[in-house]
């Protein structure tokens, strides 16, 4: 059996987290890097990497994937200066909360066009491909280039699906509920401990709380309940005395994090009742 | 050396998750529990625990402490039934938000009271006391109540300190953010992935991202940086175009969480510029 990937030849432009682990990724799976690209040459792309070529230099005419791996902030304009040299045949972008529509420079230059964007956080360089084995990764844009972007995520053990155009920006939304938001709830927890001048305990024990509120919402899924089932605290029981001492409180001491808790129990509830008609539907 | 807590006679009023936890940790401490009582009598308090009293039985004259562990709403009713007979020497309430007037008939009565909290989730019982270990438990009250709480604590490995009444209702409050809270975001990311009709293992993803992000907070307090530090995303990173896309998206296919992600993103630039101005403090 060969290599699930033998045979594809591929560039990569951007050698950040993300590029520099689908590039190893890829590899491993025994297609051919022919060059990596970045805007800041002149290093390795990784220990004992291809050097990084100029960003301004990449032609990848001939070969069969192209894939851009730059922040969300700069894949238009990454796409409309690689615009100007013969590119490969299909030309991905790894972008969650742009659809293919972000290359439009390379597709009107020939190539086919879309997206694969890995849900999973890459705090360093993740090169062991069984880090790719289950993750999602969604995909839009030309038939061939979804094609291309599928048979990589198989190659990976990885799951893929389309997320079109217009659902994007909700799809994305909800990966920064799960990431950036639970962080800044941590930090506001962990300033409310501070102001208050409590041990630093007491926010290791704010950690320990949310690594637990995790570990149910897992067995929420593992049990084919709806998320809300799993939800504690006085807003999902309704216990109103209990949420009014912390909006009095919160109005003289902490002003600036009153919406952010009304918003917080008003989504909770919704949560908790949704939850609660499904089970009744399931009952 | 004699265990800790030898010599110690304790009751138990609430045998629920928390009330039957610490009877067993003071128990495994060298404490002798006298009686466990229920609103709900007539089982075992655990598998070869003792028989469950009725509450309206308990008269604890003489002993040194009552532990009186239910949900928040039940403290001061239970508190008020209690107090028509004599009780323990000390009575410790387990509740976060309220403080140790909640016990004010018992002290009229002619108890210490006082409230000895752990900040950790029991989503079933955890009768291991190594359970106990460094978390923290926040007390107020008597001072002889509160010498007992902290006696507790220490015999057991854990933190403690005074959270008093006035700080109780904050206390409490961050706490919910970092449990209820954090599932919250995530059943709204997976309500939005299923209205989407995204497949299961884009929760999973979400799921991921969210013990991603617990681990960055994690780096981020071993590491002595503010945890703005580690909060990932477009709002941390100033990145406005694309919450103008999420903000559009959320008007049209979701509006009842827009004014949860509006204060959620004022919220991250709060934290990310206090995490900014500490950090540059330190350099």
């Amino acid at each position: 059996m060969s290599a699930p990937l033998a045979g594809l030849r591929f560039s990569v432009a951007g050698a950040g987290r993300v590029g520099s682990s689908l590039a190893r990724w890829a590899m491993a799976a025994g297609a051919e890097l022919v060059r990596i690209a970045s805007r800041h040459p002149g290093r390795a792309a990784w220990p004992d990497g291809p050097p990084l070529v100029d960003l301004d230099d990449l032609a990848t005419g001939g070969q069969n994937l192209l894939l851009i791996a730059v922040g969300d902030p700069a894949v238009r304009e990454v796409a409309a200066r690689l615009a100007g040299r013969p590119q490969a045949r299909v030309v991905l972008h790894t972008s969650g909360s742009l659809d293919a529509s972000a290359l439009a420079p390379l597709r009107e230059a020939g190539s086919k066009t879309g997206s694969l964007h890995p849900l999973k956080a890459f705090p360093q360089p993740l090169p062991d491909p069984a880090e790719a084995r289950g993750i999602f990764f969604a995909v839009d844009g030309d038939a061939e280039a979804q094609e291309l972007a599928c048979r990589l995520a198989a190659a990976w053990g990885a799951v893929a699906a389309e997320v079109p155009a217009d659902a994007r920006p909700l799809y994305h939304f909800a990966a920064t509920l799960a990431a950036g938001g639970v962080t800044t709830l941590l930090a506001a927890a962990a300033e409310i401990a501070g102001s208050l001048s409590l041990p630093e305990a007491v926010i290791r024990g704010y950690l320990e709380l949310a690594r637990g509120a995790l570990a149910g919402a897992a067995r929420a899924l593992d049990e084919r309940r709806p998320l809300g089932t799993a939800i504690t605290g006085p807003a999902a029981r309704g216990d109103q005395a209990t949420l009014e001492r912390h909006f009095e409180a919160l109005r003289v001491l902490a002003p600036e994090k009153l919406a952010l808790a009304e918003s917080l129990v008003r989504e909770t509830r919704r949560q908790a009742q949704v939850a609660e008609i499904a089970e009744m539907k399931k009952n």
